[in-house]
């Protein structure tokens, strides 16, 4: 099963071969968000499961970093192909990995309804993308984060391996 | 199966009806951290699963998040306890949930060895407990944290439910 809301464009759909427990098409045990565009926003609609929470009806906040993380990653390598005016399908391919990860925990995210992260590009300064996300929960702001994100992979120099976040 | 590589008093053995994710010993999907004391730091030693991988051979950062956070948490909680002289099974109790979570990732940290987790104490300001985390592999630093912990239950006042982090 995947958490997709939307017949739309997913960032995801177009990363073949990506085992990613956060955003993973091919980890079927994983998490497998969908990230979307609307707008210069990147959204991610989720549903937990009850294996998942920190407290009782509550997500466990490792499990909400995880989705911000990797929706933030997501959301850089498309910002990328679309300052380039290209698809996601087209090359070179882009990965990016964490830098750092600030999460600021405003109110309970609970567990059992859909979570809506809304992602958004700060500042793109060489391989590095700054991406705000902020969480809400039946328009509730719950939870918001500070991502940079860095660029690992370029498939025009095959730079794979770079997890510098200097 | 928990994670536990020392026959000591880890902290999550008192923490009855635990259900968290990262750290609840009544979470049977979860990642079952343990912690315990090394003099002023306090240690956890988790061993990855292939589904939580974030690319092949990497753990995911989300879930590295995850054990940085709970670990966190709990050395937070048996501060407090440490601060009174007294046991984690005496009351009252006091449990902690996540401010503010920071994390860098300053190299790959591989999935299929053994992370020792070191945190310790920076400051304790009222209900505001700031932990430090640093993650070796192998004695290699891959990441580190600053995390701000909330004390959100204390049951001689009976405050279950305050999550606010200011």
């Amino acid at each position: 099963m995947t958490n997709k809301k939307h017949d739309t464009d997913y960032f995801q759909d177009h990363m073949p071969g990506n085992i990613c427990f956060g955003c993973g098409r091919d980890n079927h045990d994983g998490l497998k968000i969908s990230s979307y565009w609307d707008g210069d926003e990147a959204i991610c609609q989720w549903k937990s499961e009850d294996k998942y929470q920190g407290w009782k009806g509550i997500m466990n906040g490792g499990i909400l970093a995880t989705i911000i993380d990797c929706h933030s990653m997501c959301t850089a390598m498309a910002s990328a192909y679309k300052a380039e005016s290209r698809t996601l399908d087209s090359e070179p391919i882009y990965r990016y990995a964490t830098g750092t990860l600030k999460v600021k925990y405003i109110k309970p995210t609970p567990n059992d309804v859909l979570v809506t992260l809304r992602a958004s590009i700060v500042e793109i300064k060489g391989r590095k993308v700054l991406v705000h996300c902020k969480v809400f929960c039946e328009d509730v702001l719950t939870a918001e984060a500070d991502v940079v994100a860095i660029q690992v992979y370029n498939s025009a120099i095959q730079s794979e391996g770079i997890f510098s976040s200097e």
